[in-house]
């Protein structure tokens, strides 16, 4: 179990988790703008963030979004993997750098002046990260003018400023740490909308000591992220962004690669789980574990099925337990997939009670009454506090059969301050 | 251009559209039940309906879901294809009657209960639709005590009164008409929620009289159906229930089959418009329309992918033109799909103005204010009064290149009244 009661609460804890693991440095700024795709009267903030490794390391690893309209920080991104080395990453929030005309050129610019004010840094050593409106041009100029003040200001203590500047509508900052060896890996991520199916979140960093070859960071990072932050969605929609980008600085010394790898899941499953309770308008987390399938990839599709069906979002988000909802989605997914199914061999569960077996649901005003109150006792409030409330979720247990593949999803409800935050985002 | 003012215009125009053809009778009742899944206090209302052909006919056909789910009365209706004639369609609202313990021997029951009530005609000759709740119990006995009225009630004027019997979360009936030849087809659909993307209307049921042969009745069905209640989508989910039923009285003349093929497509068009303007919580309704796709389903599935993107539909509801959505929304389809795809080839269009094209975004403060008053002007009154208000759509083209395959989907914006109507739907 883990919750907080109170802001303060909260970020004692996080002051722990946030400390910089050795060879690492990090500073943020901010800068005002006025877009030029949209006429406004006051300008708008931006946040810059700058993680920085105090000499350029060649194991590093990154893994990006699949849309095919990336923005311009994982079209370099993806050059920047062949490099020898890397030394750091710029990220800014509001603005994603998509298909912007110069998009590409812009960025590289910023990296460029970013490497001469770091002292001969060389642009190839940096990444960019960008978050925000798709479509609009980055504010190059005042960009520019407020990296000396970003350089200025690094230092090697916390990385929760960086976590804090990333956010865009998150509620609150998300550090996890896991200490592995005499090392330590320490992460942060931002998420909120946008969350799904493939680098589920738009940004997240992950820093640390322990000397693992790149070889092995790249591969750890691909397995483990594809069940953690690819396993969670809050509406179905990948973003043009979608980055998660891992740098050793090999002051600690190496451990057994199943060591890391159990370190680097906790770590990333941790944040997975924090972008899900402070998903937009998050009322409910659902928690969907599919069993008895004849490939993983069943499993995900199937408990994907269900987190996306805007019936049974809505249905959890009303503390209603419509079940027949769930069974549906099922169905839906399983009739469009032209995949052959024996409706009599599938089992529905939730919170642990049985819905659906043997062919027909099972349904009576006891269970209805029952889960209603478990729904009730699941939900987060969602004004949403600026602390995790409390880890809580709604189970859903589906078995496919007796084979053996299985996978578990995180979703979330859908309720009118989702559609809130996001009919005028912008403003 | 079609718009109501008032309910009283409405149902004047729908009274000419709904006499029934030659060789057709119907009826409704309603009863009260209490469900035994649910401890209410008040009992709920159904309604039930009854379309009677005046001699069994060969000539009918049908289509029904895909969903691995299907209720009782799909799981009947493919049986009944077989079959050498059919005299009519039974219809309750309020319980869909999926996966219920016996419930295709609950419903068999009622069909044959109702067959003695019309005199020796055999529970093999009637269909069944059913619409509501999934999972529950008919109340058999209530509906069986209900049959008498419904069979009294049985009269050849209107098939209105069918149209408002089969309404669950729908503002106002829906009937549509065209003249064939010396015949005419007429038809009424329910939709509001769940459409997508196979059968997107839950129940949709049309009467003809003109003499064509059910080989032609079933192609025709099929190819009209996809090209219409298959291009629309809500929500993305496709019911458990989702059935079109054509019947033929054979009292007009045959007409070439292009004719009725044309009428046919004309009916259930403007079916699909009337339930999307009248979705659950529809405010604006979107036309997509992609050309230049290599296939008719490429250019399909990238429609659907825009209709269906939480992102777009937020954006779209508040009036927001926050058209990167729109191209991320693509994107993100391609990449899953593994598609690969030039971004400089695509040009993305919204109200006529340019916001895609060579290669990046083409945005400025002017098209920002443009498309704003764009989207507002196409807004519909999301407290949906008892009748259309206008027939303006948000209407999005994409090029996906040079090649001569298209397609067009119509969707919905998300609103808090689709949250409202679906958090707690069954109450």
């Amino acid at each position: 179990m883990e919750s907080f009661t109170s802001e303060a609460d909260y970020l004692k804890e996080l002051a722990g988790r946030s400390v910089l693991p050795e060879g690492f440095r990090c500073s943020t700024t901010s800068l005002e703008f006025y877009p030029r795709e949209r006429s406004i009267e006051k300008p708008l903030p931006m946040s810059l963030a700058l993680i920085l490794l105090d000499q350029p390391s060649p194991d590093f690893a990154a893994v990006f979004t699949r849309n095919r309209f990336p923005g311009a920080p994982v079209l370099i991104g993806r050059k920047r993997l062949a490099r020898q080395r890397i030394r750091g990453i710029l990220v800014n929030n509001k603005i994603s750098n998509v298909f912007a005309p110069h998009g590409e050129e812009d960025a590289e610019s910023l990296l460029a002046a970013l490497g001469a004010g770091l002292g001969s840094v060389p642009a190839e050593e940096l990444f960019a990260a960008s978050t925000g409106v798709i479509g609009w041009s980055l504010p190059r100029k005042e960009m520019e003018e407020a990296l000396p003040r970003l350089v200025a200001g690094l230092d090697g203590s916390s990385l929760l400023k960086v976590a804090r500047a990333i956010m865009t509508t998150d509620a609150f900052p998300k550090v996890r740490r896991a200490a592995v060896g005499r090392g330590s890996i320490v992460a942060t991520a931002k998420g909120a909308g946008m969350i799904e199916p493939n680098m589920a979140t738009m940004l997240c960093f992950i820093c640390t000591d322990v000397a693992m070859p790149r070889e092995i960071l790249r591969k750890e990072l691909s397995w483990c992220v594809e069940r953690s932050l690819n396993r969670i969605s809050v509406d179905s929609d990948q973003s043009t962004s979608d980055t998660a980008i891992l740098l050793s600085s090999g002051r600690a010394p190496a451990v057994p690669r199943t060591e890391f790898r159990a370190a680097l899941r906790e770590v990333l499953s941790g944040l997975a789980f924090d972008i899900m309770r402070n998903a937009e308008g998050v009322g409910h987390v659902m928690r969907v574990k599919v069993t008895g399938a004849d490939v993983e990839a069943t499993a995900v599709s199937v408990a994907r099925a269900i987190v996306n069906s805007p019936l049974v979002k809505t249905a959890i988000f009303g503390n209603d337990p419509n079940v027949g909802r769930i069974v549906s989605a099922i169905g839906d997914y399983m009739g469009n997939a032209g995949r052959p199914f024996d409706p009599a061999g599938i089992t529905v569960r939730m919170g642990g009670v049985d819905i659906f077996a043997g062919g027909s649901f099972l349904l009576d005003a006891g269970k209805e009454v029952k889960l209603s109150a478990y729904l009730k006792e699941r939900l987060l409030d969602t004004r949403r506090p600026p602390w995790p409330q409390h880890d809580r979720t709604v189970d859903i247990k589906v078995v496919l059969g007796a084979l053996a593949a299985e996978a578990e999803v995180l979703g979330s409800d859908l309720s009118y301050d989702y559609v809130r935050e996001n009919a005028d985002y912008r403003s």
